[in-house]
Protein backbone atom coordinates (compact mmCIF):
# COMPACT_ATOMS: atom_id res chain seq x y z
CA UNK A 1 0.00 0.00 0.00
CA UNK A 2 1.10 3.55 -0.87
CA UNK A 3 2.11 5.70 2.00
CA UNK A 4 -0.61 8.28 0.93
CA UNK A 5 -3.15 5.25 1.05
CA UNK A 6 -2.50 3.68 4.41
CA UNK A 7 -2.39 7.33 5.99
CA UNK A 8 -5.97 8.11 4.18
CA UNK A 9 -7.00 4.98 5.80
CA UNK A 10 -5.68 5.23 9.56
CA UNK A 11 -7.54 9.03 9.30
CA UNK A 12 -11.06 7.34 7.73
CA UNK A 13 -11.36 4.49 9.61
CA UNK A 14 -10.84 6.43 12.57
CA UNK A 15 -13.66 8.85 11.15
CA UNK A 16 -15.79 6.15 10.33
CA UNK A 17 -15.60 4.21 13.95
CA UNK A 18 -16.56 7.35 15.51
CA UNK A 19 -19.46 7.93 13.38
CA UNK A 20 -20.35 4.15 13.96
CA UNK A 21 -20.16 4.65 17.91
CA UNK A 22 -22.28 7.40 17.23
CA UNK A 23 -24.77 5.95 15.81
CA UNK A 24 -24.70 2.94 17.73
CA UNK A 25 -25.36 5.54 20.85
CA UNK A 26 -28.23 7.38 18.86
CA UNK A 27 -29.86 4.25 17.64
CA UNK A 28 -30.29 3.79 21.32
CA UNK A 29 -32.02 6.46 22.25
CA UNK A 30 -35.40 7.41 22.37
CA UNK A 31 -36.50 10.54 21.27
CA UNK A 32 -37.63 11.80 24.74
CA UNK A 33 -33.97 10.69 26.05
CA UNK A 34 -32.48 12.62 23.38
CA UNK A 35 -34.54 16.03 23.98
CA UNK A 36 -33.02 15.78 27.29
CA UNK A 37 -29.93 17.31 28.49
CA UNK A 38 -26.56 15.66 28.37
CA UNK A 39 -26.05 16.72 32.26
CA UNK A 40 -28.08 19.25 34.49
CA UNK A 41 -28.43 22.97 32.66
CA UNK A 42 -25.73 21.60 29.97
CA UNK A 43 -26.89 21.08 26.02
CA UNK A 44 -29.22 18.64 25.37
CA UNK A 45 -29.43 15.74 22.87
CA UNK A 46 -31.49 17.81 19.88
CA UNK A 47 -29.05 20.43 20.32
CA UNK A 48 -25.49 18.04 20.16
CA UNK A 49 -27.19 16.12 17.54
CA UNK A 50 -28.12 19.54 15.30
CA UNK A 51 -24.67 20.97 15.95
CA UNK A 52 -22.73 17.78 15.06
CA UNK A 53 -24.68 17.22 11.90
CA UNK A 54 -24.48 21.42 10.74
CA UNK A 55 -20.72 20.89 11.31
CA UNK A 56 -20.32 17.20 8.71
CA UNK A 57 -23.12 19.62 6.62
CA UNK A 58 -20.68 22.63 6.23
CA UNK A 59 -17.93 20.06 5.83
CA UNK A 60 -19.39 19.35 2.27
CA UNK A 61 -18.42 22.93 0.67
CA UNK A 62 -15.48 23.24 2.68
CA UNK A 63 -13.77 19.76 1.18
CA UNK A 64 -14.71 21.27 -1.78
CA UNK A 65 -17.88 18.44 -2.55
CA UNK A 66 -20.62 20.29 -2.82
CA UNK A 67 -23.27 23.23 -1.32
CA UNK A 68 -24.49 22.66 2.16
CA UNK A 69 -28.08 21.25 1.78
CA UNK A 70 -29.44 22.62 5.29
CA UNK A 71 -27.42 26.25 5.39
CA UNK A 72 -30.90 27.51 7.10
CA UNK A 73 -29.65 25.32 10.30
CA UNK A 74 -26.32 27.06 11.01
CA UNK A 75 -28.18 30.16 12.42
CA UNK A 76 -29.25 27.55 14.98
CA UNK A 77 -26.90 25.21 15.62
CA UNK A 78 -23.50 26.72 14.84
CA UNK A 79 -24.29 30.57 15.49
CA UNK A 80 -26.35 30.16 18.55
CA UNK A 81 -25.52 28.18 21.79
CA UNK A 82 -28.19 25.78 23.05
CA UNK A 83 -31.43 27.45 24.76
CA UNK A 84 -31.50 30.39 22.99
CA UNK A 85 -34.87 30.40 22.65
CA UNK A 86 -34.67 29.79 18.71
CA UNK A 87 -37.05 26.74 17.77
CA UNK A 88 -35.25 23.67 17.07
CA UNK A 89 -36.24 20.99 14.22
CA UNK A 90 -37.80 17.83 15.93
CA UNK A 91 -35.50 14.76 17.09
CA UNK A 92 -36.61 12.69 13.43
CA UNK A 93 -35.83 15.38 11.57
CA UNK A 94 -32.50 16.02 13.12
CA UNK A 95 -31.86 12.34 12.86
CA UNK A 96 -32.72 12.47 8.72
CA UNK A 97 -30.37 15.31 8.95
CA UNK A 98 -27.59 13.62 10.71
CA UNK A 99 -27.81 10.44 8.52
CA UNK A 100 -28.22 12.30 5.23
CA UNK A 101 -25.21 14.25 5.37
CA UNK A 102 -23.25 11.24 6.64
CA UNK A 103 -23.73 9.75 3.55
CA UNK A 104 -23.56 12.02 1.26
CA UNK A 105 -19.92 12.94 3.26
CA UNK A 106 -19.23 8.84 2.89
CA UNK A 107 -20.13 8.87 -0.72
CA UNK A 108 -17.63 11.98 -1.58
CA UNK A 109 -15.10 10.40 0.40
CA UNK A 110 -15.33 7.32 -1.45
CA UNK A 111 -14.64 9.04 -4.29
CA UNK A 112 -11.64 10.59 -3.67
CA UNK A 113 -8.19 9.47 -4.76
CA UNK A 114 -5.68 9.46 -1.86
CA UNK A 115 -3.51 12.25 -3.40
CA UNK A 116 -6.89 14.52 -3.80
CA UNK A 117 -7.33 13.72 -0.06
CA UNK A 118 -3.53 15.81 0.43
CA UNK A 119 -5.08 18.52 -1.65
CA UNK A 120 -6.11 21.96 0.46
CA UNK A 121 -9.49 22.47 1.67
CA UNK A 122 -11.45 25.88 0.35
CA UNK A 123 -11.18 28.15 3.26
CA UNK A 124 -7.09 28.02 3.11
CA UNK A 125 -5.28 29.78 0.03
CA UNK A 126 -3.41 28.64 -2.38
CA UNK A 127 -0.54 31.00 -1.12
CA UNK A 128 -0.93 30.15 2.40
CA UNK A 129 -0.83 26.04 1.58
CA UNK A 130 1.98 26.48 -0.26
CA UNK A 131 3.74 27.01 3.08
CA UNK A 132 1.13 25.13 5.38
CA UNK A 133 0.89 21.73 3.62
CA UNK A 134 -1.05 19.90 6.43
CA UNK A 135 -4.21 22.37 5.95
CA UNK A 136 -5.34 19.83 3.44
CA UNK A 137 -8.59 17.97 3.12
CA UNK A 138 -7.70 14.83 4.99
CA UNK A 139 -6.90 17.06 8.18
CA UNK A 140 -10.31 18.29 8.20
CA UNK A 141 -11.51 15.22 8.90
CA UNK A 142 -9.00 14.65 11.90
CA UNK A 143 -9.91 17.53 13.60
CA UNK A 144 -13.54 17.00 13.08
CA UNK A 145 -13.34 13.25 14.28
CA UNK A 146 -11.81 15.18 17.45
CA UNK A 147 -15.12 17.95 17.41
CA UNK A 148 -17.34 14.55 17.37
CA UNK A 149 -15.98 12.58 19.67
CA UNK A 150 -15.41 15.08 22.35
CA UNK A 151 -19.69 15.73 21.95
CA UNK A 152 -19.84 11.91 21.84
CA UNK A 153 -18.41 11.59 24.40
CA UNK A 154 -21.03 14.26 26.24
CA UNK A 155 -24.22 12.49 24.56
CA UNK A 156 -23.55 9.30 26.24
CA UNK A 157 -24.82 10.22 29.27
CA UNK A 158 -28.36 11.01 28.08
CA UNK A 159 -28.62 7.04 28.41
CA UNK A 160 -30.43 6.14 31.29
CA UNK B 1 8.36 18.47 3.32
CA UNK B 2 8.19 15.24 2.97
CA UNK B 3 4.66 12.87 2.78
CA UNK B 4 5.67 11.02 6.48
CA UNK B 5 6.75 14.19 7.97
CA UNK B 6 3.65 15.88 6.67
CA UNK B 7 1.34 12.96 8.22
CA UNK B 8 2.96 12.57 11.80
CA UNK B 9 2.63 16.46 12.22
CA UNK B 10 -1.24 16.33 11.35
CA UNK B 11 -1.51 13.96 13.78
CA UNK B 12 0.95 15.20 16.70
CA UNK B 13 -0.98 18.53 16.25
CA UNK B 14 -4.09 17.24 17.15
CA UNK B 15 -2.76 14.90 20.44
CA UNK B 16 -0.96 18.06 21.62
CA UNK B 17 -3.56 20.32 20.84
CA UNK B 18 -6.05 17.58 22.39
CA UNK B 19 -3.79 17.65 25.55
CA UNK B 20 -3.42 21.43 25.86
CA UNK B 21 -7.02 21.87 25.95
CA UNK B 22 -7.03 19.31 28.62
CA UNK B 23 -4.75 20.81 30.82
CA UNK B 24 -6.09 24.20 30.10
CA UNK B 25 -9.32 22.73 32.12
CA UNK B 26 -7.39 21.24 34.53
CA UNK B 27 -5.81 24.42 35.44
CA UNK B 28 -9.30 25.82 35.76
CA UNK B 29 -10.43 22.87 38.39
CA UNK B 30 -10.22 23.21 41.54
CA UNK B 31 -9.13 19.70 43.27
CA UNK B 32 -12.76 19.85 44.99
CA UNK B 33 -14.16 19.82 41.47
CA UNK B 34 -11.81 17.62 40.17
CA UNK B 35 -13.33 15.37 43.00
CA UNK B 36 -16.73 15.82 41.90
CA UNK B 37 -18.85 13.77 39.45
CA UNK B 38 -19.02 15.23 35.97
CA UNK B 39 -22.46 14.40 35.49
CA UNK B 40 -24.64 12.72 38.41
CA UNK B 41 -23.78 9.18 38.69
CA UNK B 42 -21.38 9.03 36.45
CA UNK B 43 -17.25 9.33 36.32
CA UNK B 44 -15.59 11.44 38.65
CA UNK B 45 -13.01 13.93 37.55
CA UNK B 46 -10.06 11.73 39.18
CA UNK B 47 -11.52 8.83 38.54
CA UNK B 48 -11.17 10.20 34.34
CA UNK B 49 -7.67 11.88 35.07
CA UNK B 50 -6.63 9.05 36.45
CA UNK B 51 -7.86 6.75 33.61
CA UNK B 52 -6.54 9.08 30.63
CA UNK B 53 -2.86 9.35 33.01
CA UNK B 54 -3.22 5.24 33.15
CA UNK B 55 -3.89 4.62 28.83
CA UNK B 56 -1.30 7.17 28.10
CA UNK B 57 1.38 5.74 30.53
CA UNK B 58 0.80 2.03 29.49
CA UNK B 59 1.73 3.85 25.68
CA UNK B 60 5.00 3.97 26.95
CA UNK B 61 5.85 0.39 26.40
CA UNK B 62 3.08 -0.28 23.63
CA UNK B 63 4.68 2.14 21.46
CA UNK B 64 8.80 0.46 22.64
CA UNK B 65 9.99 3.43 24.76
CA UNK B 66 10.09 2.47 28.22
CA UNK B 67 8.26 0.82 31.05
CA UNK B 68 4.93 1.76 32.74
CA UNK B 69 6.07 4.24 35.62
CA UNK B 70 3.05 3.42 37.53
CA UNK B 71 1.41 0.01 36.47
CA UNK B 72 -0.37 0.00 40.37
CA UNK B 73 -2.37 2.09 38.54
CA UNK B 74 -3.81 0.19 36.00
CA UNK B 75 -6.37 -1.85 38.62
CA UNK B 76 -8.02 1.05 39.57
CA UNK B 77 -8.24 2.87 36.69
CA UNK B 78 -7.95 0.45 33.59
CA UNK B 79 -9.40 -2.46 34.97
CA UNK B 80 -12.36 -1.25 37.38
CA UNK B 81 -15.20 1.40 36.28
CA UNK B 82 -15.18 4.23 38.88
CA UNK B 83 -16.77 3.48 42.41
CA UNK B 84 -15.60 0.13 42.78
CA UNK B 85 -14.93 0.69 46.02
CA UNK B 86 -11.21 0.88 45.77
CA UNK B 87 -9.29 3.34 46.91
CA UNK B 88 -8.13 6.40 44.60
CA UNK B 89 -4.91 8.55 44.88
CA UNK B 90 -5.05 12.08 45.55
CA UNK B 91 -6.10 14.69 42.82
CA UNK B 92 -2.24 16.61 43.40
CA UNK B 93 -1.15 12.78 42.91
CA UNK B 94 -3.05 12.17 39.83
CA UNK B 95 -2.56 15.51 38.31
CA UNK B 96 1.56 14.87 38.94
CA UNK B 97 0.79 11.58 37.13
CA UNK B 98 -0.66 12.91 34.53
CA UNK B 99 2.26 15.93 33.74
CA UNK B 100 5.00 13.29 34.57
CA UNK B 101 3.23 11.19 31.62
CA UNK B 102 2.28 13.64 29.25
CA UNK B 103 5.98 14.63 29.72
CA UNK B 104 7.93 10.98 28.97
CA UNK B 105 5.49 11.09 25.53
CA UNK B 106 6.58 14.48 24.35
CA UNK B 107 9.77 13.36 24.91
CA UNK B 108 9.97 10.18 23.20
CA UNK B 109 7.33 11.14 20.29
CA UNK B 110 10.13 13.89 19.19
CA UNK B 111 13.45 11.49 19.50
CA UNK B 112 11.51 9.41 17.15
CA UNK B 113 12.17 9.73 13.22
CA UNK B 114 9.32 10.00 10.61
CA UNK B 115 9.52 6.54 9.67
CA UNK B 116 9.72 5.08 12.51
CA UNK B 117 6.87 6.56 12.95
CA UNK B 118 5.11 3.88 10.97
CA UNK B 119 6.83 1.28 12.51
CA UNK B 120 4.61 -1.57 14.38
CA UNK B 121 3.43 -0.86 18.02
CA UNK B 122 4.58 -3.38 20.65
CA UNK B 123 0.87 -5.72 20.13
CA UNK B 124 1.04 -6.49 17.04
CA UNK B 125 2.85 -9.36 15.28
CA UNK B 126 5.43 -8.93 12.35
CA UNK B 127 3.40 -11.13 10.15
CA UNK B 128 0.09 -8.92 10.94
CA UNK B 129 1.82 -6.27 10.40
CA UNK B 130 2.95 -7.55 7.20
CA UNK B 131 -0.54 -7.50 6.44
CA UNK B 132 -1.74 -4.62 8.29
CA UNK B 133 0.68 -2.25 8.33
CA UNK B 134 -1.81 0.83 9.62
CA UNK B 135 -1.18 -0.99 12.85
CA UNK B 136 2.15 1.18 13.36
CA UNK B 137 3.01 3.69 15.98
CA UNK B 138 1.26 6.74 14.26
CA UNK B 139 -1.99 5.16 14.50
CA UNK B 140 -2.20 4.43 18.58
CA UNK B 141 -1.68 8.63 18.75
CA UNK B 142 -4.56 8.68 16.51
CA UNK B 143 -6.88 6.53 18.06
CA UNK B 144 -5.76 7.91 21.86
CA UNK B 145 -6.46 11.13 20.76
CA UNK B 146 -10.04 10.10 20.27
CA UNK B 147 -10.58 8.36 23.11
CA UNK B 148 -8.67 11.71 25.26
CA UNK B 149 -11.28 14.00 23.44
CA UNK B 150 -14.44 11.76 24.41
CA UNK B 151 -13.50 12.35 28.18
CA UNK B 152 -12.52 15.91 27.44
CA UNK B 153 -16.12 16.50 26.70
CA UNK B 154 -17.33 14.72 29.53
CA UNK B 155 -14.61 16.38 32.16
CA UNK B 156 -15.90 20.07 31.04
CA UNK B 157 -18.97 19.43 32.82
CA UNK B 158 -16.89 19.84 35.75
CA UNK B 159 -16.63 23.57 35.35
CA UNK B 160 -19.15 25.12 37.30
Amino acid sequence: MEQQELFVKMVLDNWYSTVANTNKLLNSLTDEQLRGDAAPGRNSGIYLLGHLAAVNDRMLPLLGFEDQAYPHYNDIFLASPDKSGKVMPEAGELRTFWNETNAKLEKHFKSLTASEWFQRHTSVSEEDFAKEPHRNRLNVVLGRTTHLSSHLGQMLYLKK
